[in-house]
């Protein structure tokens, strides 16, 4: 049997009839390349905002299954939309849905996990000469529900059919080319990167880089699943995203830098340092929904401490609300907030292997005059929280410092 | 277990969210007046339409597997929404698909016939008191692929759920009040008609009035299913359809007047009369898909004769063109057509024991003075042809000469 491709294409690639025709294009030529060739489609542009609209008109609240069975039809659309561009084109192909194609899943609706997905009938029909085309970001229950993944869900999708038909190579057809060094709109010089592995790719994703959900990331790195970030309007080579292989990493340091803007910082000041006092103040939190990113507490000599945390701006006053409580119940002394700082973070496998990384990024900022609120590392990534209107400038220094100006 | 009925609301009366919340309301005061409830919805207003046509921007000839994947998207978007809108008033629903009800149809996609319509699931359902919901005018093959029961598709369901909930009442919730005694535009004393039998609403559904598809009529006179027509806007009865019950129609000559303007007649002239040549005609016209309606034939003493027939307007041009060859081919003299023609017909189980119904028809059109140009008889209909521009005078005259005027 020949090479199994499966290519999603998101929402903004299949947004009218004039793009599900292009996509046909690009769908009939890769078969034509020789390759069996599985389509994974979202809706069509902004359909699942209308459905949501049109269920918002009638309640505030949707039960999660009746909310699945309307917009699963999204993409139900969009599968037969491009099975006829293709038939148009003089091609084979023929359209499921994900219940059809036995894609099930848990019965958490609105955000169902992946139970199992059987390639089985989709074999059967590539064998036939066709393009198979499956409807992405849904499954059924074991009780033949239909159930949707939630955000992200049809990148799921492709990667879980990719492995169901033997971790072939999963493409993300996408309106950017792939993932670069930095966001192209800050840094001019920003290069694509050819090659990323599965935990660079999770850290630029929670790191404030938009173009993969870290959902469909953690699932590929599971299984092993080598996906292709590329654009569907060009022909040219994305970002391709697999395990790490130290030869292809050998002599790059960092892979990107990244910036995110959506976050404050909260400081609840002279907290008694008594053990399990955190414990306590991030149980409320968590309790109250909020989520929390970076956690700092400073090493205390007098019995009393400040700790600080992250929280997206959107949650700010929710979070201030509960931080006060917290002051009262543990007898901290108040809470302090700022909205002005940014994260800017380097990622890259290769910082395991070259010390030093560290002390060069606070290098640069030490140049350009930057304070320093916060840091975090994990294995492949050192973040830092700085006043944001530096953040840009310091992304572009850093960029330039670690060499990703030159493509590699 | 409690009675149960079948609700069906066509598109109009599931046009937006206003619309859907009237519905729900419906649907909640049938549960609550002690029934089980069952409710078959066609697509939001122009949803089918509008589906048809981005198909249309990409392919004139769409595969009829992938339009019914397409278009079976607007009833499943509106059993969702018709659940939301239930359960916002407090009581509990369950949307299904054909498919996922268990309503098994042959492959012709876009036209599919039932093959089995299963009511075990819903009536699970209905026994833990929930109002079930089942998206019309789709089914499954066996093959679990999506097909389309074509047009009055959503009639079919519901009836078809009827009979298989063991004959219970089916409700057409629709635009109008019911069937009207004639077309209240043309007749302003039309009346609403209580009762009429499965014969007499074919007759009339298929001679011009628009209420019911025959298809769904055909379908609920083989398994003895009732049939309610009545307003989704109203509370008031509309007309009941079902078995013909002598008494029911005791003194009842005629039910209704229907006009049809929508054929045109042709005239085949001075064809050789002898056996097998109206076969071959007719042959020949049904193999070009003519839908041929009346035909006429004149006996003949010369050996020559003229056959006469209508066909529909739209299908006029083709029509001709197929009669020319025809005349050709069995070497008659010439083709004429009228495209001026009205079908006007009285409808009632009661002109089978009521002697000289037809003589009073023609009565009525001899006094004002009018061409009977075709004239054609089933066992409880009469059906003339004469010149359009009267046919409404003579509709309100037959309506008032059997004595439909006056509510019975």
């Amino acid at each position: 049997m020949k090479k199994i491709i499966v290519q999603k294409y998101g929402g903004t690639s299949v947004a009218n009839p004039q793009c599900i025709k292009n996509v046909a294009r690009r769908v009939v030529a890769t078969q034509k390349k020789g390759y069996n060739v599985v389509v994974v489609v979202s809706a069509l542009g902004d359909t699942t905002d209308k459905l949501i609209e049109l269920a918002k008109q009638i309640t505030d609240t949707p039960s999660e299954r009746e909310h699945d069975m309307l917009v699963s039809t999204g993409e139900q659309v969009s599968v037969a939309l491009l099975a006829m561009a293709i038939h148009k084109l003089g091609y084979e192909a023929i359209s499921f849905t994900g219940a059809q194609v036995g894609i099930i899943t848990d019965t958490s609706f609105s955000k169902a996990r992946l139970i199992n997905v059987d390639g089985k009938k989709i074999k059967q029909h590539l064998a036939k000469g066709r393009i198979v085309i499956v409807a992405g970001f849904q499954g059924m229950t074991k009780n033949q529900e239909i159930a949707t993944l939630g955000r992200g869900g049809s990148n799921l999708t492709a990667v879980a059919l990719s492995k169901a038909l033997g971790g072939c190579m999963c493409e993300m057809n996408t309106d950017v080319e792939g993932v670069f060094t930095a966001d192209p709109r800050i840094v001019p010089k920003a290069q694509k990167i050819d090659y990323l592995s599965y935990d660079e790719m999770l850290e630029m994703s929670s790191l404030g880089s938009q173009v993969l959900q870290p959902r469909s990331v953690i699932f590929a790195k599971k299984f092993n699943v080598p996906i292709h970030v590329r654009s569907s309007f060009s022909k040219a080579a994305g970002t391709i995203i697999l395990k790490e292989a130290k030869a292809m990493w050998e002599g790059v340091m960092i892979s990107g830098v990244t910036l995110e803007k959506k976050e404050a910082k909260m400081t609840i000041c002279d907290v008694p340092d008594k053990p399990g006092i955190a414990a306590k103040i991030f149980k409320i939190l968590a309790d109250a929904q909020i989520n929390v990113d970076m956690i700092i507490q400073n090493i205390s000599r007098t019995r009393r401490t400040d700790i600080s945390f992250t929280v997206p701006k959107a949650e700010l006053q929710k979070s201030l609300k509960t931080a006060r409580d917290i002051v009262k119940k543990i007898k901290a002394e108040q809470v302090t907030f700022d909205e002005n700082i940014a994260k800017v973070s380097i990622v890259g496998v290769g910082m395991k292997s070259h010390p030093g990384v560290a002390a060069k990024m606070f290098e640069v900022m030490a140049d350009k005059k930057i304070n320093i609120e916060m840091i975090s590392t994990s294995e492949i990534s050192i973040s830092c929280v700085i006043a944001k209107k530096k953040a840009e400038s310091v992304v572009k220094a850093l960029h330039t410092a670690f060499g990703l100006d030159k493509k590699k």
